[in-house]
């Protein structure tokens, strides 16, 4: 047998516990805060995805080959033009081919399918629509830690015909909530495509390397000033932008002094302003708020790579000193411009679920858990016996007491110790003596006592005091 | 925005919800019997998929393109070939393309990732282990009504170093108890592979003919007696063993009964005779449990078709004179047959969610079951009311009343009406005349009452009551 292919995972029992205490304290704020749950397919067709991503995205979306005849029938007809293929294997040909032999790939992020999901639907959709929805999204992307090709997400939208700016303000306190919840104390980056739109335009800068601009000024936590200063001198970024940007950037300042340093330069630009405005709004109305948990910082390097937002954009980053760590993010976007669906703008948070993960077993957060398949095992202790024991097995079972059959009649110092292995706290013999007997051993493994019962119910009732 | 491909589906709540109480359900007596939970990879291995399920299986693997260099290269050595491979696309072009350009798989059922984990961790492991599983495959089959290319399967199997025919009873008990729990009455249809195995030998045919034979066999409901009669003489089966066979077939007896008719035929057969031995014994054993919902029965004629499959066969059927529904299977099967891991044997079980939930919708017994995303809705009078009432809108939540904000300050009639379409119960007012008066307006939706409260802590009260 073979092994797991790169960047994939299993998931023992421990880990799935553990797993499912993040996926229940998400779901449950989900729900508190009434969304919707719904699930999509892990199959979407290629052009659902393709344009979505940016172009890295593209090129990480998992293809799915066609099958039977029509592989053969698409093959066929690619092999059979003029000039042959072969001769020159590029980028054009793997393109070509790629669109001949695969017309389905696998879901990328939980957000394109939602709004497929909602354009499919939108006769039924009663909005503003909040749906929640946690599944695995797989990327081509190279493994490293923490980093798979499979991966659950845990998204939150709400989608009207018109934007409201208090749905990023219920957005920002489910986080609050939720990271309270699992006691992981964050801090929420924020930034506005209107700003860094505005930002470009002011820098005077053509459009075609508004682009290379925001890249640029995205990559100023990873490379440092001084070579982002090197790629924006060379596009032609005035001087006097720069050295605003690097102050902002280089100093941790409140929202409204960081505002004042650029109102003056937006005045000339729309989009710039309507940015700020938005951005002001919100951190005026969270001073409102008691959060628990959540702080809220301006970041204006902060672009992210999708290319359907169109407002407000976050990330979620855990505060650690050791490490800068990225927990989910999310951001507004409008179904008309990528999507063709006018009038309706949508807002949502992606969490990211083994990052959590990551986070919590840092931070020693799951010592407490332990995990045991069963409360009791039955000694096997041959047919005849087995037989007379199955019914209290039944018993056990019926009353929510999980119980094993050890399936041998083996040595039963064997079975013990298949016991103690597994971390079941209770045995139960009832071998020739105690059928005799009429009596039922119970032997504690913790602390090792043994004690005899007259009938099953007594025994239902000893151990149902040890269920939570 | 594009469509779903086909065969594939979305969900909505109404549905998860159903879906949960299957899935709860289920879960809830797997974990009775013991067994743990494990999740694999949605991505395995081609090499670990191919050739466990049968001619027809190998070509519904659902494959993944390989993607940016290692695709260029592959292809370009596959073009590169002599002769050139355009002159001819045939099935092997098929193969070898394919074996260039895909290398990874969608995993097709949960059985041989199983096995894999197994495989994988077989030094960690404490035998017999007992696993459950519940998770999508992905299948290339023909699209139809209740057949999906995703679909979820729910698994439980026991591996052990030896087996014992404890595990088939515990299995087929672990059914009557699910199926019992759904209001589902289901027949258990079993076999022996050692049993069709012992009577392809006394057939006296050639090895090369059993597999023809035992498809011919695992026909007979489909097609019916007189056409498996004619496939079965064409390979020439003995008139005398087939008159056995369809005697069999076309009377319903009970298991002893039934014995009585092949005991003779396999004195010489050490494969029948062993097949029947643990077939009486199941039988036996069986008799002293108290079924309460299921039935179990020979079914000479079931074969599946699993090519990994060693002793005992079964399938799940519903009940119902209208259709002949398969709701599950499972069966025995030994490790070091196709997967090289010497004495270890496994037994399991797997049932179709979406079989179940059809046959459950039909039998209308999602009935009783609503959905609504939220209890109350906070109406939006603009910006100052909404700050006051956020306050409150927490403490609703924090005391798991899920409570949602209309996001827009429209029409309250239109806010009324996003409320009634959603069976949200209640809709809570604090406009300017109720936050004068310090009163908190509950309309209640159901019963069209109203009532004022002086605080939120007596909302929550007397909502909480309306809590299960």
């Amino acid at each position: 047998m073979g092994n797991l292919p790169k960047g994939t995972r299993d998931f023992s029992s421990m880990e799935i516990m553990k797993r499912n205490v993040i996926i229940q304290t998400i779901k449950k704020h989900f729900k508190l805060f009434g969304f919707y749950p719904i699930e999509t397919s892990s199959i979407e067709e290629i052009s659902t995805l393709v344009g979505k991503y940016g172009e890295e995205g593209n090129s990480l979306i998992f293809k799915i080959l066609q099958s039977g005849n029509v592989l053969k029938n698409n093959l066929s007809s690619f092999l059979k033009t003029d000039p042959p293929h072969q001769l020159s294997v590029n980028d054009h040909t793997i393109k070509l081919l790629t669109e001949c032999i695969a017309q389905k790939a696998l879901r990328y992020d939980l957000t394109v399918p939602f709004i497929r999901y909602v354009s499919m639907h939108q006769h039924e959709i009663i909005f503003p629509f909040r749906r929640y929805q946690i599944q695995p999204v797989w990327r081509a992307d190279k493994p490293q830690k923490g980093r798979y090709r499979e991966f659950y997400q845990c998204d939150a939208d709400i989608m009207s015909y018109s934007s409201s700016l208090w749905e990023e303000i219920e957005l920002i306190k489910l986080c609050d909530n939720i990271f309270t919840d699992l006691n992981l104390p964050v801090i929420i980056s924020i930034n506005h495509i209107e700003i860094l739109k505005g930002l470009a335009e002011i820098t005077g800068l053509k459009t075609r390397l508004w682009k290379s601009f925001l890249l640029s000024l995205d990559k100023w936590k990873k490379i440092g000033k001084s070579l982002v200063k090197k790629e924006m001198m060379q596009m032609g970024v005035p001087s006097k932008i720069f050295e605003k940007i690097s102050l902002f950037l280089e100093k941790k300042k409140d929202f409204f002094e960081q505002e004042r340093l650029f109102i003056k330069d937006f005045q000339d630009s729309e989009k710039g302003k309507k940015g700020m405005k938005e951005m002001k709004w919100i951190f005026q109305t969270i001073q409102h708020m008691s959060f628990k948990n959540i702080k809220l910082e301006w970041n204006l390097s902060l672009a992210r790579g999708m290319s359907y937002y169109t407002g407000t954009i976050w990330e979620i980053f855990l505060c650690d000193h050791d490490f800068h760590f990225s927990l989910g993010g999310g951001g507004r976007y409008d179904l008309d411009h990528v999507f063709q669906m006018k009038n309706i703008s949508g807002t949502g948070i992606s969490l990211g679920l083994d990052r959590i993960y990551l986070s919590m077993e840092k931070k020693k957060l799951f010592q407490h858990l332990t995990y045991s398949p069963s409360m009791v095992l039955f000694i096997n202790f041959g047919y005849e016996e087995v037989l007379y024991a199955y019914r209290m097995i039944q018993v056990l079972r019926n009353n929510g007491i999980s119980t094993q059959l050890y399936p041998h009649a083996i040595k039963i110092s064997n079975q013990f110790r298949y016991a103690n292995r597994n971390h079941i706290p209770f045995v139960i013999s009832l071998g020739k003596e105690e059928i005799k007997k009429k009596k039922i051993k119970v032997k504690n493994l913790k602390d090792r006592t043994e004690k005899e019962y007259d009938n099953i119910n007594m025994v239902v009732h000893q151990l149902g005091s040890f269920i939570e």
